[in-house]
């Protein structure tokens, strides 16, 4: 973002009709906005577009999640006829939604299975998510359906999760990536019992023991502990900062993305502000880790990019005040005492 | 609100294709937005509706604002042509926004002003605020206005406050009935500096002497310590609850008349959610006081129902969630393991 920008943007808000600082966050927020499109006022979005990434995971099979992987084919089934929450939350926030398969355990219709790289992440607490090809496929996909997104128009991206059993791996990578033990990533999914919830901590020391090795090497990181799904949100979210555009993060399993999009493109975060804080104890860490702080803290632990949705009307309001609000000489308002 | 709908909503909201509890607080929403219209699938709102009271208060001459209290009847114009902060984010979250001179110490156009009571409410550090039959004109008024924009269409309301000094009468009434300390209301307002804030805290010490005698009697509590513009406030927000509308509470000063409400219609904060946490201490204190939780803190500080709409995104959606969203059985989608 451009800093120059950013320097008349808060100069800007000070200009408005109202007391200095009065917005709060949403002061920060609008600036930052102003700063990723290089222009002072910015211009309200017109096109925030969420592309949710679908994909299995074998660990699933393994006891870590409270519903069987065959829910993610058939939720993105909900995503095509708008019924699930991510469609709801997007239609009172002016964000259309796209589905893409990396790797869902099905059959999937075409418009959405182009970037699909296998049937099913491999359990990774036992063999790799997928090869160093299958992973670099699954990047390099992600990136251009950022391309393809703001070839497209979208000026604000959103990337959202759907794929049973996928905390486990966004709590692996989150865990490898800042030095954090299995007992304080683990989080209860979709909603685990107590047994699950152990053999979810459990799979996740194995695959962290596995990941260790290749922590230095991002691609091989995804190839050994992530999944195709998480892979393409690596890419996505990293050209999205090539492409200059601003995102508004998920929650957990986004995040994890984001924190080895960062190890992979240095400074991409300068381009991304987290939506919400999820319920999953990880993506505290991963937040912090990335120096970014959550605009909602709701609670919200659904994926599919809820969180970010759900900010997304704060994300537009800073842009408009920051747009379209009086000054105080336009308004003809008299100054401080 | 009604009991039985709330618990039809909670079980439906268990039926919807998410895992159980996973949309957080927007769940809690979603039920009580059912629960106050009575109905289950609730009806997604259509017609938001922001009042803002406007009005001067005497203290404002006595060095306890950053402004002078022209900028009341220039802001009201500002509202009027739509370039305050608050019009901006209404045009993002789908309200409109009316503005009602209650008190203003000026002239305003006819349009604003058919409730108004007196120019400037007196300084309350010395003398009353109002005499006790403009305080029971100002409460009608606000009751008048309720019933107006309810038989109008609207199906929830925003009460914002506009008036210079403003905070400091707020800050007097919510210490009075919460039991507080001059110190631990006093803020910075729209930002005064030590020796401002000190002629605050004085000024609200004061103006709590003054009105410990009427403590018990709600009415004379505002004649002596409040204004024509928390007055109405009072009446507005009770009347809501008097014809079973939804409200969402903004910042300090309409948190001080919901604190006033309370006392003449005890059970209306029921019908209300609090929209945002305020920079301004003594805000903490009143929603404290009634129960309520902010949904957002954002270190806002700008009243004009500013927090309140900033929030109302967040309750169109609970609300549609509910109303749109699919059902595990409607969706064909398989339940928990």
């Amino acid at each position: 973002p451009a800093e120059q920008v950013l320097l008349q943007a808060l100069a800007r808000l000070d200009t408005l009709t109202k007391p200095v600082g009065a917005l709060g966050r949403l002061e920060g927020v609008a600036a930052w906005v102003s700063s990723c499109q290089g222009v002072c006022p910015p211009r309200p979005f017109t096109r925030p577009r969420v592309v949710v990434f679908a994909g299995d995971h074998g660990i699933a099979k393994h006891g870590v999640s409270a519903y069987p992987s065959e829910v993610t084919a058939q939720m993105v089934a909900n995503f095509l006829t708008g019924g699930a929450a991510v469609n709801v939350l997007s239609t009172v926030a002016g964000a259309t939604v796209r589905v893409v398969d990396m790797a869902v355990d099905g059959d999937t219709p075409d418009v959405v299975s182009t970037f699909k790289v296998r049937r099913g992440s491999g359990s990774i607490d036992r063999e790799d998510a997928l090869t160093r090809e299958e992973a670099i496929a699954a990047v390099t996909a992600g990136m251009r359906i950022a391309d393809e997104e703001v070839d497209g128009g979208a000026d604000l991206l959103i990337a959202g999760d759907m794929g049973i059993g996928n905390t486990t791996p966004a709590a692996v990578l989150i865990a490898s990536l800042t030095g954090s033990e299995p007992v304080s990533v683990v989080g209860r999914g979709t909603g685990i019992d107590d047994a699950g919830w152990m053999r979810k901590t459990a799979a996740i020391r194995d695959a962290m023991r596995r990941a260790r090795k290749v922590i230095g090497d991002p691609v091989a990181l995804l190839a050994t502990a992530g999944g195709a799904d998480i892979a393409a949100m690596v890419g996505f979210l990293g050209q999205a900062a090539v492409r200059r555009t601003p995102v508004l993060l998920d929650g957990v399993v986004v995040g994890a993305a984001a924190v080895v999009a960062e190890e992979l493109a240095p400074g991409a975060r300068e381009w991304w502000k987290a939506g919400h804080l999820s319920a999953e104890p990880a993506h505290a860490l991963a937040l912090g880790h990335l120096s970014l702080e959550p605009l909602l803290e709701f609670d919200m632990r659904l994926g599919e990019g809820t969180g970010a949705v759900a900010a997304l009307p704060l994300v537009m309001m800073a842009t408009k005040v920051l747009a379209e609000m009086a000054t105080f000489d336009s308004a003809g308002i008299a100054g401080r005492d």
